[in-house]
């Protein structure tokens, strides 16, 4: 099969297409025919080497396919079509995944829309229910709005908590998109100061929750952006990874709760548990069209590192994809 | 009546005892006849004028008493053995107290052991419990074991959840004392390189909880002795206020929360709340003697600024109280 691995060319890692064997299913994993997969930016840092957790040589951890060989007990059958996290091994023909990850495509999605669901939506949902404990019309500020975890996120906060949802981005473009979403308070991070617009939609008090992939360069902006005894689940580091001069007495005094998170390194139960919450409370809501998949673009899977590089300029709107289909 | 407030003499904030009128109580509120109050390092924030949330001129967060006057559908009457939390105004002859924050004093206790236990025994109970979610079997490790607040998570920890429990202290005999309170891994961090004892107390995973009253100085020891997905409550900054470099990565990567808190700014229905779950919790171990309060020493109201001197010296093992008495 083709699959797709790190070269590494005059000192820069590339991607390749390569012919590997087909991966052979464990017990309890369900050999699929890989029609999409998506991008992700663990990808892009397994590329430079540097995750430090991938063990799997093909790159890609989600994807949307055809069941091609199951057990019975897993509830598949060869045929079905199913999307779900994968440990590494997505930018492939086939693909193997623990059965309990694996979530039934509704019928109105086609193969690339469902390979834009499981990562930014299992992280979306994570990040603001089992970390982030989002309640019924609390506030919400939202970083990098029209990414693909963002806009998976404003609509997961509007649906299922009827939240404010307050989104930073930087273009015109892109906020609209957020507010065509259900975001309802719009800050061009480039042209506005963030917490003074956060402060000012939120009656001084700041927000509940932050969901944050900038880290370092938004620390103290975010510290002053969220409400006392609020929540802030860190879950990129876009802006820099490393704080200097951090006021452990400001985490105090606020009683702020900061989590730092990251779902490719989490355990196979952590993520089938996050699998079937995700089923129970969100796949109603997307068979209903209520939420739905952002697709930015689809690249054949031969033009991987192409499709890399557009996510590293930050051109995209909602997530990128790899065709895969035979 | 008696009451000891804060006096700037040459540039350096000292106490001094003053007559003030006896407060009155406001509706919900308990007069309170003062028989000891105890000592506590927020007191000596204030006293530094440096804490930014103290209102009452009064020093002092905690007392135990004799109730003076009391509404009748508070459930106390005149007469009544309390102690509990003040916001402020602990070190006097007389102080109100929120009705919902009192807590009847066990028959054995004397009153200067009963001033021992509102402020350590509540942050103890809210950080390993309702921040740190403590669960039973589970590692801890408490920072300054033979400090007020060490010493009484030593004792929840043990008895409510027969936790393993991993203390650091910078002396023999400040160690010899936690082991009699019941931790399991003793470490001088003086002598000893405490996240290495950590990891071979825990078959290098790490624990799951840290009680964290050093800051800045702990940051990257700590971050090496949590467990993956641990949490790590922060409640001091006894080792410095500023961590010069955070990396965010390692948070993300180890999936690490971060909490701080303070207990003295809380809102008063926090603090009813936490006061109502500690006496469910808790007093029943105390009644039998499960749990006990530790006094290290009893000074006169008159040598407020001595007791506080002996805190900020470290010498105390568990508590120092003001005896008030009249």
């Amino acid at each position: 099969m083709k699959a797709v691995i790190v070269e590494r060319q005059s000192n820069i890692n590339t991607l390749q297409v390569t012919e590997l064997p087909i991966p052979k299913p464990a017990s309890g994993e369900l050999l699929i025919n890989v029609q999409a997969a998506a991008v992700n930016r663990t990808d892009i840092v397994t590329r430079e080497g540097q995750s430090g957790y991938a063990t799997n040589p093909v790159l890609g951890v989600e994807i949307a396919g055809i069941v091609e060989q199951a057990e019975q007990e897993t509830g598949f059958a060869p045929g079905d079509r199913v999307m779900g996290l994968v440990n590494g091994g997505g930018y492939a023909e086939y693909a193997v995944m623990p059965a309990d990850r694996a979530i039934k495509i509704p019928a109105e999605y086609s193969f690339e829309q469902a390979a834009a669901v499981p990562e930014v939506f299992l992280t979306a949902y994570q990040t603001l229910y089992t970390i982030g404990r989002l309640q019924r019309h609390e506030s919400v500020l939202i970083h990098a709005g029209a990414s693909g975890v963002g806009t998976a996120a404003i609509q997961l906060a509007r649906t299922l908590s009827q939240a404010k949802v307050i989104v930073t981005a930087g273009s015109q473009k892109k906020l609209d998109f957020c507010k065509d979403l259900g975001a309802d308070v719009l800050i061009n991070y480039k042209e506005q100061s963030f917490e003074e617009e956060v402060l000012r939609a939120t009656d001084g008090k700041g927000v509940d929750l932050i969901l944050d992939f900038v880290g370092a360069d938004y620390w103290d902006k975010n510290l002053a952006s969220i409400k006392k005894e609020g929540r802030w689940v860190l879950i990129g580091i876009l802006g820099g990874v490393q704080v200097e001069k951090v006021n452990l007495f400001a985490l105090m005094s606020k009683c702020v709760q900061l989590t730092g998170t990251l779902l490719t390194p989490r355990s196979d139960e952590y993520k089938a548990k996050l699998t079937g919450d995700f089923v129970r409370d969100v796949m109603p809501h997307m068979k209903k069209g209520e939420i739905k998949p952002i697709v930015d673009t689809v690249f054949p899977l031969a033009e991987a590192m192409e499709a890399q590089r557009h996510m590293e300029e930050n051109r995209n709107i909602g997530k990128i994809v790899l065709g895969v289909g035979n």
